[in-house]
């Protein structure tokens, strides 16, 4: 899963803005490199998805790695995004080199209206970018009555397989959404390591060490020194250890790889020939499936409601903890930040302060 | 994952026997019940690929319980199998209450044929028993060139939900392939659960404690005794403890709830209002996608041998520990067992024993 509800202490959130200003203050980055309208709103709306559902390593805490991207010509702010192979039910998106918002909100789409006309619809995305939360575009699907799947490649691996000892896989989130009638949608969004590097990015500003299981060195010992495990990028797969079935964690990571990377035609993050050539672009799997082609309308939909019920109803460990289900989480941050606003650290302020002024955009977040 | 590569040890396996003969054993046993010719070669080939990939709590093993379902009258072993709806890419099976084998076979099946005509078949099957190895049915669909994908629900909850005490989940599998041009192909087939069922009632058999992060006591805290844990049903969801991310395996063991009884219409395994009523039938979910909608010929399967190849020469952590990829364990114990045979557990050759006399079949294994 990537970060979310990640405690505010004092002296860590200086500043806490509205979703509308903070997404007035992206817009304006986006325009002065040259993004369109139509691919600028599309990014802005996907990067406050993480950031009002405290998915905080997914949303604007990006940005500088955009613009690192962008000062080195990597990140093309002007994509051609086109369909360049098509069926009733499958489709086949060229990224155009730029970041994988647009082009896995395309996708989405896509899938989506090949879902409500054949069942089902299934898109891979090539030659594309970062794309935020992989939960946004599987969530879209199950608000348009859909089961939702979102599975994304990474630029640089960082999950060590079991038995190795160097990063093969990326961090390779896997997201399933299902509508729940009169519930929110259950909605899984999950990368497969252990856990995701933005939360030992926050272990290693914290000064604090990481519990072992997290991430492993250079001889497959426990690391839990987090300015080392993020300077090795060599996290555990789920399952942490091989006694507690990392394999599996490993096994799904190479899944949401082939499902990404291969069935687009993005190459691999591990992949060594290319070292030195283009950099390896991310691809992207989405799928759309209309529970209406199996069932009654309605009945489906209601039982993911009675199955969330059901869980919450759970007996507790403890009786102040309560039993979640996926998408919680993330609801409550929604609620919250949508009320109270999204915190930015200090760091992360001043970053957005000079990426603002590096690209003479206005700085709209003082005020 | 399934029990597999389970370790034979002095006086563990007393007897080992063909799989030719076994499925004469197995073939003798399901037509004494009455099971047609049909079902009962399907069946048992399913059992026996278990049996073969050392899936040893998913095959030959699964008898007994097949046997008291029979004997309560709880199994239809003439059931009729029918779609009862079906598009161009997509169908819904009823099993017709007996075992799984034969719905998810002949859903996987109509999967494939759906996939080579419209690119994606997706099948769900209701009404439906235990169908051994997930794996068998995601491995057909890479035999025919398609990636497969395969989930069921199970008949009694077992995975505890992350801050819960009480099972509410199956440990619901989940197995995906993907055809690997001059690879095997790249196989995972997963319980949900940290580790599955088997591996605990394993322990128990031998006296063995199992390590803490496996199962939980009604506290929530980490059970050891085997014994215990077994009487309990209460294993964790992959990732073991809330430190660990467990709320993970959860999440994955939820999503293969929903797809497999939900989308399917059988009820669910932590459902409270089936209590006292007619029981829980397992359901099934079954996906065909085919990679030449999205590549040309080829190139996909090519580059998932490439990233098999890339993920076996990782570095290792002890050189006399090769990195694996999923699929590897269970074909290295096919290609043992196709030649020197499938070890039985005295318990379980007994247990045949009395199974073949209580239905007068011959009983063919003691040559």
């Amino acid at each position: 899963m990537p970060d979310r509800a990640l405690p505010i202490r004092p002296g860590q959130a200086d500043r806490i803005v509205t979703a509308t200003l903070l997404g007035q203050q992206l817009g304006a980055v986006f325009r002065s490199w040259g993004m369109s309208e139509e691919h600028t709103a599309i990014t802005v709306e996907m990067m406050l998805y993480a950031d009002l559902r405290g998915i905080d390593s997914h949303g604007t805490s990006m940005l500088p790695a955009y613009r690192d991207a962008w000062d080195s010509k990597a990140l093309n702010v002007r994509p051609e995004i086109a369909v360049v192979r098509e069926t009733a039910t499958t489709a086949l998106v060229d990224g155009g080199g730029g970041l994988g918002h647009v082009p896995a909100h395309t996708g989405m789409g896509i899938a989506i209206e090949k879902a409500r006309a054949a069942g089902i619809g299934a898109v891979a995305v090539r030659n594309s970018g970062h794309y935020g939360a992989a939960g946004a575009y599987a969530e879209r699907a199950s608000r348009a009555g859909l089961i939702g799947v979102a599975t994304t490649s990474t630029h640089k691996p960082a999950i060590v397989p079991t038995f190795a000892t160097e990063s093969m896989l990326g961090t390779n989130p896997l997201a399933f959404a299902a509508p729940a009638g009169r519930r929110p949608p259950f909605l899984l969004d999950m990368a497969t390591s252990t856990v995701a590097l933005g939360k030992i990015t926050l272990a290693k500003r914290a000064g604090r060490p990481i519990p072992p299981g997290w991430a492993i060195d250079g001889r497959g010992l426990p690391l839990t020194d987090a300015a080392e495990a993020c300077a090795r990028r060599s996290v555990t797969p789920l399952g942490s250890t091989p006694e507690q079935s990392s394999h599996k964690g490993y096994g799904l990571a190479a899944m949401v790889e082939i499902l990404s990377s291969l069935l687009s035609g993005s190459g691999f993050a591990g992949s060594r020939s290319g070292a030195g050539e283009e950099p390896t672009r991310v691809g992207h799997f989405l799928l759309a499936l209309d529970p209406g082609a199996f069932r009654e309308a309605g009945a489906f939909e209601a039982e993911v409601g009675d199955l969330i019920d059901s869980l919450h109803d759970a007996r507790r460990v403890d009786p102040a903890q309560p039993v979640l289900v996926a998408g919680d989480p993330e609801r409550a941050a929604y609620e919250s930040r949508l009320e109270s606003g999204i915190p930015l650290s200090r760091s992360l302020f001043e970053d957005l302060r000079e990426i603002a002024r590096d690209c003479g955009a206005p700085f709209l977040l003082d005020s």
